[in-house]
């Protein structure tokens, strides 16, 4: 970006490419997820949140139209060092139980992630006066907050156990 | 790590470690931060956040006591990306009210990792029958969730107001 932006309809804007980006990039990584995961419900899990993942770019699409701008994303450093630990996590613990708690670890960072981005630009869009793109967001935000809520349940209830 | 490494006491161990790396480019990237703000009660928060933060590293070594490792850190790609993410921030909008709302989710989305890996490792402690290690580390979690309210209090209060 220019050195001209100053306000925050440049700094929204910016964060929306950030996460336009994020979100293509966990597209591609949630198969990868599902594929090493050994527990069925976290495969389960990882399957439908990519489905949700398709809906919510489309979500980001519309707010790029919304705004005038072509919908591009721009290189998140965050997102690509998450999903370089779960790389990691796969290569280390792959093919144990363990490899389901590192992989479910890291989906909930990805997930507090979004979270926090997806906050931020709700209270931006709504400074900004674009309620409807807000409205867009919070639906996102909605799924996020569930997914991550599905996480810990699958986390407590099996995962962390088979993995001790 | 090495290709032995299996269960969740070592997942455990390289988590705590991530950690603890990421707890240490936070206390260098908060003076930073509170230099840049331009809001006081922003920068104030940085600045009282920093202390915490060099408690949470003593709790976390204290940790590594309890588990008999030398406490030592391991690159956290996420922080270094979250971290990066700021830096660009502060060189696009330095000297604006803008650069307030960017830091803001900055450090929010910053909160929220540490969210995610606190109770990722409560979760796993537990499940390992580390009590003691669980409450040193919720005892990080409360603020951690603490600074986040917090931040979003100056975000919602003036922040994104001077900022649009």
């Amino acid at each position: 970006m220019t050195k001209q932006a100053k306000d925050l309809n440049d700094l929204f804007l910016e964060t929306l490419k950030d996460i336009y980006y994020a979100e293509k990039q966990i597209l591609r990584a949630l198969p990868k997820m599902a594929k090493a995961s050994q527990d069925p419900k976290l495969k389960q899990a990882f399957e439908t949140h990519r489905e949700q993942t398709e809906g919510q770019v489309e979500r980001l699409e519309q707010v790029f139209e919304m705004i005038a701008k072509p919908a591009r994303g721009k290189t998140c450093e965050a997102i690509m060092g998450l999903i370089e630990e779960g790389k990691e996590v796969m290569e280390d613990f792959g093919g144990t139980p363990t490899v389901d708690a590192g992989l479910l670890a890291g989906a909930q960072a990805v997930e507090h992630y979004e979270i926090s981005r997806y906050g931020t630009l709700i209270s931006w869009a709504k400074q900004l006066g674009m309620n409807d793109a807000a409205k867009l967001l919070e639906a996102t935000l909605k799924e996020e907050k569930q997914t991550d809520e599905l996480l810990t349940s699958i986390a407590s209830s099996q995962v962390n156990r088979k993995a001790a």
